[in-house]
Order: structure tokens, then sequence, then C-alpha cells
């Protein structure tokens, strides 16, 4: 993940800013802006907890009602569970900067991310909108990035280019997240933007596919946030044939290449889990259909034991084993469970697997990044999910993340 | 609940011991019996883990073709996913007891509790058998209890008397369990003997109604084991008139001692669970129907950001309406919901109650029992379920378990 601002290549036509509004953080950027060119399509899918955030419900209105011009976005205040005048809040936000930048407010998405439950202070925002939109500029996506981040320690950049039929294309994105992540049909937040040029059924269809096995398949703590939300841009600037089907073999690289950006963020943010020092991959193998194989590799991923024994180093296979018989199987055979930590086998025909050595295990375990593999002997479907181990660090992030 | 032996109630004809068979620990009992008299009913609820150990399959299996006379329970090995060697070692223990004890090895159900995956050493059992049975004694209760824990830092024993036609009868039970806890139609392990005198079809009865709202609602770290079993035997040597139907007022007095009795030790369990200091009672209330009450209840119950504030006794009802809005709930209503920490009414109309303040909310929160009340406003079914906070001890606990 190049978190380098050098990495990150700009995508003609969108320029980000940040600035500091003192919402809750002190010393540093917490309000953040992308400007879109006009004509430009965009995108979103949002958090499916039924409890969504204020400015979630307005974005989702206003992606409805008009082509976005701006998006808004803060950190260090969800703007969640705060009742008719959260709402009021962000429709506010909206009005402010579409009345500086010339814009009607519905163009204007907001975005929030923070503690829940605490009045969103929209004067400061207001306040610190002049110079954020001043300072708009196509380089200005690793401030961006950095003035989302909550508990996150890092800024999560991705960028990648791309040859279509007509030319060259760049896809470029930021994400935020590090705690209450289990996105349900979305992620915390996340933006990611090309300068391809396509039309906006194909765009969503190009979202939804990217998000499937990114963002839709991590998780830190099983928590779905409140203001999830992932939105693709594509502002048509760049000398590439406009994508006009799905058919078309340009579809399929392009949406390969957002794939690819958004799986690079989805990473970044298990890697920055709250307290993570490892990066797990479960794989689920040969299972009767991918929901199956998914709430097996969910209930690994999330079984607070698996996660201690990976903070541990430890091979204690019994904890997934164990994790793999409570997932809810109709009729599972144990015998025909096989499970391998990186390359060892470790479990095979109802038990440890005959050849195996704690050593071996061992060997599997003390790396940063670590290869949970499980075959379940029942049928073709497969499905991998990333998770972080459960360390002191995450009790503490989160038991003093108010004080 | 009561530690102290001089609390617990001895149940005539009901022998229990312990010994020390160095199969894990050293210099402490790891192994206990319990003898049931001749004619004595018996019966029990095992795990729903798919992946059932080894000594549940055999205990399962005596269970149909016999009545017990011996339980024999060893900690510090859970016999579980060791193949069909494990199913062997399982079944030799009950042979060298049976020898030892003069009845049929089809009499003797076996439990373990302990690391999952090592191989039973059945040879330290058998050394240890002899001396074990020659110290069979009514009083063994809390020698018992001590000897089948595992993490936890208190044995856990629980005793009601009460009065039936023609006479009194008492309700004695002991369990283990601190971590990897979620029962599921089962629990831990959980032995409890009443000398009133019950059919076995009603006794199964009995202890399904006893186990429900209490063994099977409570959690720890949402693991269920591949090793719970709860048994209930009816030794029948009360002067109490023998209880013929569930009809009879006797049956509703006896299943509501046992049902208290499990109640204790459920929330012992939940009191001891690895690394807790705070226990926090989930009701959920105004469901639908009961299945969606738990499903909001245990939600919040295994949120790590809930419990991580929990442990912060830090009032963060941010994370518990997050927690409801992820629980799948049908189309709910956040307006609609109102929760409550304490007597404090945190959430009400869609955000924060406005009468609420931080202060109520921390008072709410530092006592060592928590209550966290949530109305969801659909409908009349409503639940309750135990679980703990999350500490660095459970880390701890956890990451160190095997080492």
């Amino acid at each position: 993940m190049p978190s380098d601002r050098s990495d990150v290549l700009p995508v003609p036509g969108v320029r980000l800013g940040a600035a500091a509004a003192g919402i809750r953080y002190r010393g540093r950027d917490d309000l953040a802006a992308i400007e879109l060119p006009e004509g430009c399509s965009c995108t979103a899918v949002f958090t499916r907890n039924a409890f969504c955030a204020a400015p979630v419900l307005v974005a989702r209105e206003h992606l409805r009602a008009a082509r976005p011009r701006y998006l808004l976005i803060n950190s260090g205040n969800a703007n969640a569970g705060t009742g008719p005048t959260g709402l009021e809040a962000a429709r506010e936000t909206c009005r402010v900067l579409a009345a500086l930048a010339g814009c009607k407010p519905r163009q204007v998405l907001p975005f929030s991310t923070g503690v829940i439950g605490e009045p969103l202070p929209t004067d400061k925002l207001g306040s610190a909108l002049p110079s954020l939109l001043s300072g708009l500029d196509e380089a200005g996506w690793d401030r961006a990035a950095r003035a989302i981040m909550t508990t996150d320690t890092l800024p999560k950049l991705a960028s990648h280019r791309l040859q279509l039929p007509g030319g060259p294309a760049t896809v470029t994105g930021m994400a935020k997240g590090s705690g209450m992540i289990r996105p349900d049909m979305a992620t915390m937040l996340a933006f990611v933007a090309t300068d391809a040029s396509l039309a906006p059924d194909l765009l969503q269809l190009c979202l939804d596919r990217a998000v499937a096995p990114s963002f839709n398949s991590i998780t830190v703590d099983g928590d779905t946030s409140t203001n999830d939300a992932c939105v693709l841009i594509a502002t048509g600037r760049s000398r590439a044939n406009p994508v006009a089907s799905s058919e078309e073999g340009a579809f399929e690289t392009l949406t390969g290449a957002v794939t690819r950006v958004c799986k690079e963020l989805a990473r970044a943010v298990v890697r920055d889990g709250e307290g993570a020092t490892k990066l797990a991959e479960i794989r689920v193998e040969e299972a009767v259909d991918e929901r199956e194989a998914r709430r097996v590799a969910y209930t690994i991923a999330h079984s607070p034991l698996v996660k201690t024994a990976l903070f541990a180093s430890d091979p204690n296979w019994g904890r997934i084993l164990a994790a793999v018989g409570r997932a809810g199987l109709d009729n599972p055979d144990i015998d025909a469970v096989r499970i391998w930590l990186g390359d060892a086998c470790i479990v095979r025909d109802g038990g440890r697997a005959e050849d195996y050595t704690e050593e071996a295990g061992r060997a599997a375990m003390v790396g940063a990044e670590i290869t949970i593999r499980v075959a379940l002997g029942r049928g073709r479907a497969q499905t991998q999910v990333l998770t972080c181990d459960l360390s002191y660090d995450y009790v503490k992030i989160n038991a003093e993340y108010r004080t």
C-alpha cells in the first residue's frame, strides 16, 4: 500500500483538500472535501446497519436527486444517533458548502466518522470551509486521507494505472477505518475515483463487484458501523473510449483495476485494525455454497479465541476446529474437514494430522501475515476473509476511546 | 453463590470424590467422579457444536443404553479433535472405572474439559481411580467442583432446599466454565442432583426448562465449546412423593428449584468469565418474538466494542445502538427504540434522551453489575442474557493458555 503521496496518481479533474476544524482533535486536519468536475458520474454503497447515521441518510437522498459536485467528510464525530437535530446538522453543512462553492445543496454529499451520539458542531465545520475550498488540489489525496483518520495509525491510499481502448486511465482511492469494522455491503469510508468514462448503471455494477471481495470480506471486530460508505467517481476525462456495456473487455479491465484498489485499501484497513499485530487470511474451500463458506470464514474470523491465539503466535488449531463446528453447518462431517496453517496441514480425519508437528505450526504463525485454510469436503464453493488478531492494545484503544 | 462447602447441601445417595492424576496441572486435583445410587434417574443435554468431543459421543451413547452409576470428569484435556484414538480413550476410562467399581462400562459417563487436540493420558487417569473411588463422600461437592476447574478462578456451587408434597427435597449443583462460553442447548460442564423422584421423561423436561434461561442465556466470548454438557440427576431418596406428571404443582416447584440452581451456576460462570471485571445483564423487551429478542441481546452481548466499554465503565451508548442496528432486525424503527443503562434512559426518539446526563451514565457503569435494557417498541417478547466485559486479562489468559 503506497502511503507516500508520490505513489498516488492524481485523477484529472478530482481536487481534494483538508482543514483543521477542531471538531474533536487538536492540531490536526479533521475535515476533507473532494471536488468533482461537472458531468462526472458518482455512485455509492452505504452501511446496512439499520440505524444508519444522519449523513448516510442525506447522502443517499442527495445522490438520488442530483449529480454530486462535492463530498464533505469530517472525522471525530459520526453524527449518528443524533435524531432530527443530526439530520438538520448534516443538511446545514451541505447548504453552507453549496453557498460558498456556488452549487446546489443537493450536489453535496456529507460523510462523518467518529464518536456516535455527540451533536455535530456545524459552526466549526462552516468556519473551516473557506480555507478548505481555497486549497483544493489534484495532489491533495494524501492530506485528505490523513484528515479522515480516527483511530487509524496510517492513511490508506491505493492507486493503479491501466490501459483501456483509446488510452490509459487511472484509479485512485483512499479509505479510513480501524475499529467497528465488519462492513456489510459497504465499508468504513472509502472514496475511489477514476478518469475513465462509464455510464451510471455500469459504475454501480463496477462498484458492487469491487466491494464484494474487498471491503465486504474484511472484519476487525464484527461490529458494522452506522456510517459505512464507499463512493466511486468516474470523471470521464481520460482519452480512453467511454465504456458503454458490461460485455466489453474494457469493463472487465476497469472493474479489475477498481477491485484491486479496493482490495489494497481493505487490506490496509485490517492491517491497521485497532491494536492489530497480525493480518490473517481465512480461506474456506469445498463448501456447498458461498453463503456457507462465508459463514464458516466469519465464525473463525470473529472468534476471540482464534484472534488471541493469532496474537500469541500459538498454533491452537483446536480453537479453529471448534469455530468450524459452531458455524451452523447443516450436518457437517468432521472426518472430511482439513485445516492448514500456512502450508502445514494440522487437521485431517477428525483429529490432528499425523505428520503435523508443533514446530511446523509455530513456524506458520510467527510471521505478520498468516493464512488459515479450511477445506470442508462438501462442495466447490470458496471464499476469503481478512481479519486481524485481538491484542492488549485493542482493549486499550477501545477502553480509552472517549476518555 | 455459596463457594463455601458449608452452604452446599449434600444430596442423599450422591457421593463425590476427586484426585490428582497429573493430566496437565501439577499439585491439584484434576479428576472427579460422581457416584449415583442404584435406580437413580439421570438425563443430560450436550453441546450443539457439530464437532463434539469424544466423551460427549460416548456419554450420549451410554446414556441411551443404560442407567448411569458413575460420572467421571477430568480437567486439563478436552479429548476433542482427537479422532478414533480419542473415542477409544474415552471408552477405555469407562472400562477401567467399571472394573474397579463393579458395574458395566456403559453405566459410566465420561466428561472432559481443557485443551483441545491433545491425546488423553488414559494411564494417568487409570492410576488415580482407586484412590478416587475410595474417597467418595456425600460431602464431596466442593472438592469435586475444584477438581473440574480449568481457567476458572473459583469453584461454582449452588444449593436449594424446597418443600414438595410428602416432604422436603434438595437440589445441589456444580459447574465449571470461564472461557469458550456461549452454550448452545447446553453449557460447559454442569452437574445438578436432587433427591426428588421423577420419571425420566419428566426429568428431561425439567432440565430443558431449567437450561433455557440459565446456561443457554449466557456468553463470555461467543465460542461454543466442543465439550458442553449439563447433567441432571434424581435419586428419589427424599420422603417427597414421586412426581408423576408435568401437570402437578410439585413439578413446577421442583423445576423452579432446579432452574434457580442452574441460574446461580450460570451467573457464577459469567462472573468468573476469563478476565471479567464486570457482569452485565442484557434485557431486551418489546420484541416481535423471543428469537428476535435473543438475536439483539446476543449481538450486544458479543460486541467487542460494548464489552470494552463495560471494562472502561464508559457509558458509550452509541456502541449499543450500533449493535442493535446490525442485529438483522426486519425493518426496525430507530425512533421506537429506547435504551437504559441501569435506571438511566440514554436513548429515546432516535437519539440521546434529552434528560440524559453523562454523570447518570457513568453512575450506572461504575458497579460490578450493570444492566443494559433495550426496548424495541415492536411487540411483547423479551429475554435476558448475561455477559461480561472484555479486559486485558481476557487477552492475556487466552494468549498464554497453552504456553
